[in-house]
């Protein structure tokens, strides 16, 4: 592999990403959504999810798997929920609009729930969370995916990394921000080991025995991830399977297709969109009140030797978004590699964007 | 202490906590349906949330931290969501309330949340999260607590062990059934193993240096308990203290009253419960059967040497709850002491019931 990082100023990144939707068929306005889903990853310093995704992307909406024309549409909807047909669009757009009717829902029924089928990969679920909280609101944001981790005990994987995520909007805090994998890894940070070289920690993968083993290049084929604090995690995964889902009426387990294995094929993943408004439930200052204050709290905790100050979810991802506004993003070898195989793919020469 | 076990059947159990919540001034409704959250707990075989904490809690009611004429009751609402006052009545009859508002608000709005303050101790989650799926809900119920959980990095308790459940209803199966604690542990295993003697995992606990220990008796005073899955769980956490805590007006970490210290204070624990009713997004038989394939595809999942079937979440409890309808309920000795210890605080004989 080409071991050569690359410096992008973080809105350069963005053009690059608008234009390449742009050159693969989405319209002007739907690059722009698509992008900043994926180049906010980066910016945050989340760069198994950002730019590094795209050259997969723009293969799907060239051969018809994620549909140019696709328009995310509500079937069905009541005050409080809504199911959306993604019509196989990208599905960084279909999170988007499902997110945006779930916002718009819970404002006046104080909770909602979007489901979504016959949608895509998602890229961060992170992203529609936030989406909740820049609007004030709580959001949460799960989807399914192929299957690539097992349950505890088994030798085969069953479920996907079925991505859990929330976001809390605070006062003079940046929101909190999880975004997790049920995986103990992200399968993305499997692949980034393999494509780096690097061996891995013992827990995040298990061979076709069922054993720990610390070799990402058995993994997808020959290894599957195994789920957060064990029965726990799986458990969670299970819930999100369900909200994602069964519920939502998309495919589950191995009905959903992989979005790397295949261009030509929809992948009819599922998810959902959970947004809670404080506002309705009684003064927003006060609740924002109350979160600052459960972050001074934390950030006040007596910490071990080593660590300076407890940091909170999305603490980290948002001093990285800082950052980026002042100093280039320094893209790692394998992020820069697919950074240039998304531009030949589209004809695009990124040195113009460097 | 004693080391003796206690031999009970599972109705004189019943009987035996429904006459002693009775004694200690709870009317025959309300201990009627304290018992069977309870009772339940020790069918369920989750020993360390049934009968157990009956001394504790008649300790509170005679003490009157827990109010035996509290009345819960709803301080505003809309059609999917409400806020509830525990009025500091016994947690358990608090949950049951408020799940029970939640169902009837999901029925006609498809979700709901409500949320809980002036609660306490609701012992085990799950029990809230089942009461939804028997009505053919997807339920979950989570609750906040005094702090006895670190954040990773620190040296101090800031969170509670916070638990967590749900409950999704199958056609042909049980429900699936999660309940547990964002701690790698529940306090009361912890307890547990200290009434027995018995060392504990390295990964349970952390003393005053925030190094893991094994030695149980250190907890609670000079020891914390960890999250599970490390800023995962600790993520988690801080989702149930926002919908159970800032979200509600309840209590927050320090602000929640240690339901074992206390008997003449209120401990102001906060929760929260959601109900998803899939009848409203569609037919209800397709959503059954879609869990029910799903929970026989786990049970397919090939398993490692000496496991035989993948269990899913829940199974194992229901199995022992179909025993104790035949057999005999065996209390080990911490149990069966607590048990005296109940009767002798109310001034009943034990040994009527056995």
């Amino acid at each position: 592999m080409n071991q050569e990082t690359m410096i992008i100023q973080a809105p350069a990144l963005r053009r690059f990403i608008r234009d390449a939707l742009m050159v693969a068929g989405l319209t002007p306005a739907s690059a722009e959504i698509a992008s900043d889903v994926l180049a906010t990853a980066d910016e945050f310093g989340v760069t198994t999810h950002g730019v590094k995704l795209l050259a997969g992307y723009l293969r799907r909406l060239q051969g018809g798997g994620a549909r140019t024309n696709g328009q995310p549409h509500v079937l069905d909807q009541g005050a409080a929920w809504a199911l959306v047909d993604g019509d196989s669009a990208l599905g960084l757009l279909v999170g988007v609009y499902a997110m945006q009717i779930a916002v718009a829902k819970a404002h006046s029924a104080g909770i909602s729930y979007v489901g979504v089928r016959n949608s895509g990969h998602f890229a961060a679920a992170g992203y529609y969370s936030l989406l909740a909280a820049k609007a004030g609101l709580i959001g949460i944001s799960v989807a399914n995916d192929a299957p690539s981790v097992i349950a505890p005990g088994a030798t085969r994987a069953v479920v996907g990394t079925n991505p859990f995520s929330y976001a809390i909007p605070a006062g003079r805090h940046p929101p909190l921000l999880l975004d997790m994998a049920i995986s103990t890894a992200a399968g993305g940070k499997v692949y980034q080991a393999r494509m780096l070289g690097k061996p891995i920690p013992d827990n995040w993968i298990v061979g076709l025995d069922g054993l720990p083993t610390t070799n990402a290049e058995l993994y997808p084929d020959e290894a599957s991830l195994v789920p957060f604090g064990g029965y726990k995690g799986f458990g969670l995964a299970l819930l999100i399977e369900t909200l994602a889902g069964l519920l939502s009426g998309a495919a589950v387990t191995f009905g959903v297709g992989s979005w790397m294995r295949t261009a030509d094929q929809p992948t009819l993943h599922g998810a959902a969109f959970i947004a809670i408004d404080p506002a309705v439930l009684g003064p927003r200052t006060l609740f924002l009140e109350r979160v600052d204050r459960l972050i001074d709290e934390l950030h006040g905790t007596p910490t071990i030797a080593g660590v300076d100050r407890i940091m909170v979810p999305g603490e980290r991802e948002f001093a990285n978004q800082q950052r980026a506004q002042q100093e280039p993003l320094v893209l790692s070898p394998d992020v820069a590699q697919n950074v240039r195989l998304a531009a030949e793919r589209v004809g695009l020469e990124i040195a113009e964007y460097l």
